[in-house]
């Protein structure tokens, strides 16, 4: 339930609301928007006659029930104002979130060596990456494939960090890892094969750490939005949604089926960023680049791209990770289409066209 | 199996080999690329020896087997030589192909009467389509269901292809139409639930009109493949393939999924131009813009736009068509991003970034 | 809508009602259940209130409208009696139904020569089996691949049911063979490829000829009803349906899944029969058996089980073809299961247990 | 690698074998199979020639290598021995496996109150059911959904364990609560949405606790039996296998669709014994015992049924859950089913047939 306040309603009959409610057991969450103050309700708002909030005060416009079954993630929570996931890096306050630049993570699959790390790190932050991805803990379908350095690989993706300043992301597979994940982290990675993982859900939705949470690869939209709803409803309104390809059917030219109307579908539902995967959604290095403009073109909030100083030699995905050149490639590729969209970092050259992310942005109604 | 010639072969020594082929009892197909040209060999080549008809000619570059099942299609058979498909059409001949501009083919699901068919072409062709869509046999999964209008709405299409110069491009259904289907129709479309309606596709390729082949919704891209095979097969080049979303475990909040990886798949493994149609993968008029803005970015070389003068009342499709106007805006949209792309009909500006399209097609090794 | 006759109305009630309902351009079917009467209405009964109908006649105890979009296909318009496809063979008629003994349908994917298809329909009769199949016109992925040998292989057809007895079903692919394929053919299949290629659907309704349905490998279970639906509302009632397994993402042992669960939702949707082709869902020799107990087990009503001479030489699906001693082997262990369940033709001995199927087959309330 | 050993071959010298292969750092792991001997080799064998093992002795009859990417899960490593996982529970030992009768799991989804887990687990053991079902940590979609009564329902499950003597099944979620369920529980469940949560599945196998594994909805059979071998190469080889549906494109009237020829696949790949749960698999009462009896007739070694005595009422999965009615009746039904294959604990009667499941056990070569 969430209940929107006049345009220059005072502060303080805000927190005379915001107290009365508090007063019946609900929690208030204050949202300050771009026009208006929205409060979500949050806790057993079943029973609660939406009059009986009207009457409360004359500085209320109206009170709206959150009909999806995703609450704190549904548009209608932030009364369609997107929401903003600010990363704090060594290289300062990274954005995620629509009305900002496209965020480049990259790196490779697995953290190999420290050499490898490093210098996978410094050649994609040349390139314009943000974040450093790369995992320490490896969910591997056999148990006698390499499954992660572990710990050990926690440490060089710290240095990595100190040397470059890019923000690190890498995943956790335990809830008794949570700790030692987010002390390196800058947001901490929930894989495709954990997302109904609802005791780790739980237990990072009771950090305040940046999440990213991929979607399973056979996760409908709906129980994607409700996996994020489990860390939302914990406490954490840090959540990126990470779309990573689907299963389907055919399996024989790519990994899985990048869902890229994911995008505008989620744009209808959820305020929250997405990340889009070309890397793990293809399998192939061929097609990451193909994959990674139609990303843009579809208004993604950021890219997450594999990137391995020599593939052919990888311990994990080799097939699907781009070389560094290559990398470097599709950066010069990204840039001015992301400039035409008006959604890239240095935006110093004029954009072609009026922001078409933003039209996507607008909200057409709760 | 296809015979690379050397550069600057004399013609007369092409037709001697080609003769020589043809005395095999295989037919020798000529195909003059930009650089050099290939003699594809149809017929039963798998008792041929390959140093046999190396041995015919010292101009003789390379013999080459084709190790994909779908040998017309795929391209090898055209040593990487993307093809085209030139339709002639009342405002003159369009081409659909890798190095042309995006070609933009919108119209209702189905023909419902002279007025909106008219009035639909007239408002689609105002706004740059090149070609009118429109059903006068409709595949409805109910036998209840309106079955489209049949032969009088071929004759509207006419009708409208005499007031607006656009080209046609319609279904059939039933070997039996095809002649009829045809003597309106500038492309005939092959529907999804038909993909694999083998004697229909034998007998469209037994004529030489352009053929839509849209992919059936749980078709894998090789099944796609060989079922144009049939068409190429058959004698008819002329084959253009259409992804229309495939069938998913999600169907909640899109009808499909629209695999926009089917385009760079697509490119590794055929010279056949490309059509990506967003209004039935989608199933929503409200994701048709973002899906159409994330496949040109991928590179389709053409899209199918459901338009409606009044989606609300439509007998057929009617939530997955775009008003006039929201066309008219869409159009407003993808002509700087194609532009952007370089592949524009009226290239006026410059572009921002070389083709795009142009990397994707060249021809990294048969 | 149905209209429910009291027991013991006069024959001379239920024409005067079937004749006034006729005179509001209704067509009354009458059938005739075990308990009662049941008028079907075929026609445009949206406008009609079922209480104008009541009021025709005094002996109406109920008038019912059909919810399902399969009217004549769903179990309410026969009010729960399932109906029976009664196909003459030479051997005498032969029962498709819920209450009667299961039958057998064995025979090679397609016919290759008089030798192979004699042989195996001698020895396919020989082990206790009703049916011949075997393809004349082949559906093949590839155009190069053996497409059947066409009306020769109608002809030897022909001669094995001369010789055999036994019914023949085979495959029609285009409308414009259906006459041919149904001068030979006791049962005319439509295959999994078409069973959405709605013309041909339309033209084997227009017969009378007793049609199996095989159900797409990625059809629902609803518009595989929807199709029977296009046949019945043709006006042939006599249809049977085909499982052969469903397109899913795990094809690495299996061919298809076989979705056995269809038995029990058709039990509760449709009065049509069932039945199960085991070869082709799994498309391994080695499963055929034991998913052809799982079926009878589940109630199936027929089984479609590819015998071949010599899998290893077979033209097409080799792999999933049992020899003839396998065939009869496993007819030795379907005889006493179906026994079991009172399903076996020759049922000489006691059953085990009170008729599992009959259970099934009650209705729950329409 | 499995070193197989003569008949007759004496203890002493399998010892020796022994040990010289533990010399080089290779676990072996002794089977005593029907007729043989046969050595597992555990460990990094890629690099031994197979060659050397056979110059061990000449009491080794043969040395295979398992191809199979699941070792220790595979058929090969106990060369087509099935194996066995004995469960104590209070009322004496229970046996999965292929040769042993069908082991019945009932109760509900998950455990409400003491009054309602009691009077269930009275009801199935009147039944005849072997083990208690009842989650103490439910895995929801929803973080507002019940999510089970966690360590009391614990409780309650080691209550009705007592009252009744009957084994008790339940989940687990996190790896911090392992200790705590296995203490109650006699068979410990990994849930299907935690099937590749690779850290539980490690330390479940740390254990000797018998487990259960469910499929997860959409993993291939081969990802599956991986998630075996986790536990396995951890050192449990108490693994059963639990079949619950898969996810595919139709959900409209089954949740999920019973992959039945799961268990014949399983069969030529693996030792593991099989379990069928048709509750969550169909997710509607009225298909359970149609699928349970479909399960037996393809030789699963145990079925799982949800029960509650007031399905209307149930926290969760009511309307999946049969009554306690409805189980007794499905017991009467199952029970001749079973013994007809020669599958019933109280093997009173005579069966009708041969073992048929002895015969898919058979191994048909390694």
């Amino acid at each position: 339930m969430i209940v929107v306040m006049k345009s220059g309603t005072p502060l303080a009959e805000i927190e005379r609301v915001s107290q009365e409610i508090r007063s019946w057991d609900i929690t208030p969450e204050k949202l300050e928007g771009t026009h208006k103050v929205v409060i979500g309700l949050v806790g057993d708002t079943a029973e609660i006659d939406p009059r009986q909030i009207q009457n409360l005060s004359h500085c209320i416009e109206q009170v709206l029930r959150v009909k999806k079954p995703f609450k704190r993630a549904s548009k209608e929570f932030r009364y369609g104002e997107p929401s903003e996931v600010v990363v704090p890096t060594p290289n300062g306050p990274v954005t995620f979130g629509q009305n900002h630049p496209l965020v480049v993570v990259a790196g490779p699959c697995s953290v190999e060596n420290e050499e490898m790390i490093v210098k996978t790190a410094l050649a994609v932050k040349a390139a314009g990456a943000q974040f450093l991805r790369g995992g320490a803990y490896k969910p591997r379908t056999s148990p006698y494939a390499f499954q992660g350095h572990g710990e050990s690989a926690l440490e060089l993706l710290a240095k990595a960090r100190v040397v470059t300043g890019l923000g690190i992301i890498t995943e956790v597979m335990d809830t008794a890892d949570i700790d030692k994940v987010a002390s390196v982290a800058d947001v901490v990675q929930i894989g495709a094969r954990n997302m109904q993982n609802f005791s780790l859900l739980r237990k990072v939705g009771a950090t305040l750490k940046p999440i990213l949470l991929k979607r399973g690869p056979s996760a409908t939209i709906e129980e994607w939005l409700m996996a994020a709803e489990y860390i939302l409803a914990a406490g954490n309104p840090n959540v990126i949604l990470c779309e990573r390809g689907i299963r389907t059917f055919d399996q024989q030219y790519t990994r899985n089926t990048l869902d890229i109307s994911a995008i505008p579908v989620l744009r209808t539902l959820t305020h929250l960023p997405i990340m889009i995967d070309p890397s793990h959604a293809t399998g192939f290095s061929e097609f990451v680049s193909t994959m990674a403009m139609a990303s843009i073109a579809a208004g993604t909030d950021s890219l997450m791209i594999e990137v391995h100083p020599n593939p052919a030699k990888a311990l994990s995905d080799g097939p699907q990770s781009l070389t560094i050149e290559a990398f470097e490639q599709l950066m010069q590729e990204m840039a001015p289409l992301s400039k035409f969209f008006g959604r890239w970092a240095k935006n110093d050259s004029a954009t072609v066209m009026p922001k078409f992310a933003a039209k996507v942005a607008t909200m057409a109604g709760v």
